[in-house]
């Protein structure tokens, strides 16, 4: 037993490597730099359900100070670096949220499917980290038709990512989207929204199915209405047991600047005011209840809880620990 | 193409789901729950560098209004709400540092390797998920002998884990913990952390390289001393390019209890008030030159920034990011 070694001996033995810090021994062949991120999956128990947050990356998007409508560029970058941020660049991290209900396995959200960005679209090598098949999926739960949520739906080819699944919608979010009137009267980068939502949507019609919000989805799954980010912006409510999460979608967007600043009104609102006044009813509730809460935008693994501050609110995000 | 449907036609075909909350289709066989967390690998660069956050897990410690010397249990408990964490339980998170220099890999402490609870020993699963097997590991370096950090030296059995790695020691830890005297005017848990560190270290004593706080380990690796947590408890400054960070092992602990309040002292700390001391040094230069930090107990991905309050220090984790 090595008990049995006396201590003074080997103290002894041993002293002459005493402080050395050039390491003599021959070195292993040097590894290489993997240069690739671990898998952005994250699990974690709401009641009998099991939750997986799914990383689909990070769009950093050049602000050049116009990334909100009514604060200046110095202000944004002042609130970037509070929060260790480079200035100039907003970094839009995006996590789906897949809910297994124990009888559906309901994705909310699609990701980018690299589409937008290169340092986005990981969602469907992220799926299969998790040991889940596209062709799983059982309902796709779309929160709005913005494209960083829809463009999951299809590869770049058009062919459907999530073969076996139903595609399920806000009514109001399929009303402005495919209104040829509304589009008509859209400019710029919004125009180009509209064309990407007829893109993903037009020839599958028939077979999405679209919800009032208010309405459950499937037992456990509640949307609710969360209007402004875009006019049929929706939240859900995920409740098992005694346990429930709120899923806010884009209702706050990147913490350090919206749950800080919840009047900041960024450039991808649509109705900037009903934005503002959603987001404050959100965070309140969240805050005031002590909820679970989620966000799409929200740092991966993108779940957490809100505190109420003196001048807003601040993101405690959950602790990563064992399922 | 696509475009050339009427959207006036399909929107009235499709106009029958709209609100359908209870979905028609057959359903798919449930998909089973997962039961277990996603990989806990984490990498990022620091100049030339690559580095990975590897999870070892989390251990759940009853701590009945026990865990802190100088607080009471009602306080630790508040501070425990504060974060969302239930009472009378601490979480102490135990995530690995892997520093692959471009020449040499580098482990900075090993985990529990399954030895302290059955919610922590995943370090080598995730070393796996990372693409990198034990024997490629060319130095393990150690910041103290407490069993979390060096029982992934060994297997259950008695194995090592690392063959082919130089183990890597400071020097005071090893007098202290190696010492008979010591050992035996030791009682309670830290009799067992002597008998723990004979049992990894006995019978490699000859192999294992002992250096001096403050000593560079290999280029862009530098010791620190940080003692009172353990007699020669060590922080590393780790340097490439322009970048550093400070991995200040058990300096800080929980970020929720031990920053927000750094006079506090939790049981682990073998000389509370040195360690006090140590922390608040550590934690002002971190904060004050913004510092890039690691600590072994944070929150897996276990990195980020500290900032200065008016009563403490607070935590701002690095967010997840491509590499």
């Amino acid at each position: 037993m090595t008990t049995h070694v006396s201590r003074r001996t080997f103290l002894t033995a041993s002293a002459l490597a005493a402080g050395a810090a050039v390491l003599p021994r021959a070195s292993l062949a040097a590894a290489p730099l993997s240069g690739t991120q671990g898998p952005g999956v994250y699990r974690y128990k709401l009641g009998a359900f099991e939750l997986t947050a799914l990383y689909d990356g990070t769009w950093f998007l050049p602000i050049d100070g116009k990334f909100v409508t009514n604060a200046s560029g110095a202000a944004v970058n002042e609130a970037l670096a509070a929060a260790f941020l480079p200035p100039d660049i907003m970094p839009i991290s995006i996590t789906a949220l897949l809910v297994n209900t124990g009888s559906k396995l309901v994705l909310i959200d699609t990701g980018t499917a690299g589409q937008i960005t290169d340092t986005a679209g990981f969602l469907n090598g992220n799926l299969a980290a998790a040991g889940i098949r596209p062709a799983d999926i059982d309902i796709v739960l779309i929160s709005h038709f913005h494209p960083d949520h829809i463009n999951g739906l299809r590869t770049k080819d058009g062919d459907k990512v999530f073969p076996n699944a139903q595609i399920v919608v806000p009514e109001p979010e399929w009303t402005f989207w495919m209104d040829d009137g509304n589009q008509s009267r859209a400019t710029g980068s919004v125009f180009g929204y509209f064309r990407n939502a007829w893109r993903i949507f037009a020839d599958i019609a028939r077979e999405v199915h679209r919800f009032t919000p208010g309405a459950e989805i499937v037992p456990g799954i509640v949307s609710l209405p969360a209007y402004g980010h875009t006019p049929g912006h929706t939240a859900f409510s995920v409740q098992s047991g005694n346990e429930s999460m709120l899923v806010m979608g884009d209702t706050v967007r990147n913490p350090e600047l919206f749950a800080r600043h919840p009047d900041w009104q960024p450039i991808f609102d649509i109705d900037g005011a009903l934005a503002v006044t959603t987001r404050r009813r959100m965070l309140d509730r969240a805050a005031a209840d002590r909820m679970l809460v989620g966000a799409y935008h929200f740092p991966f693994p993108a779940c957490g809880h809100m505190i109420k501050t003196a001048t807003g609110y601040e993101l405690v995000p959950s602790m990563w620990r064992p399922l």
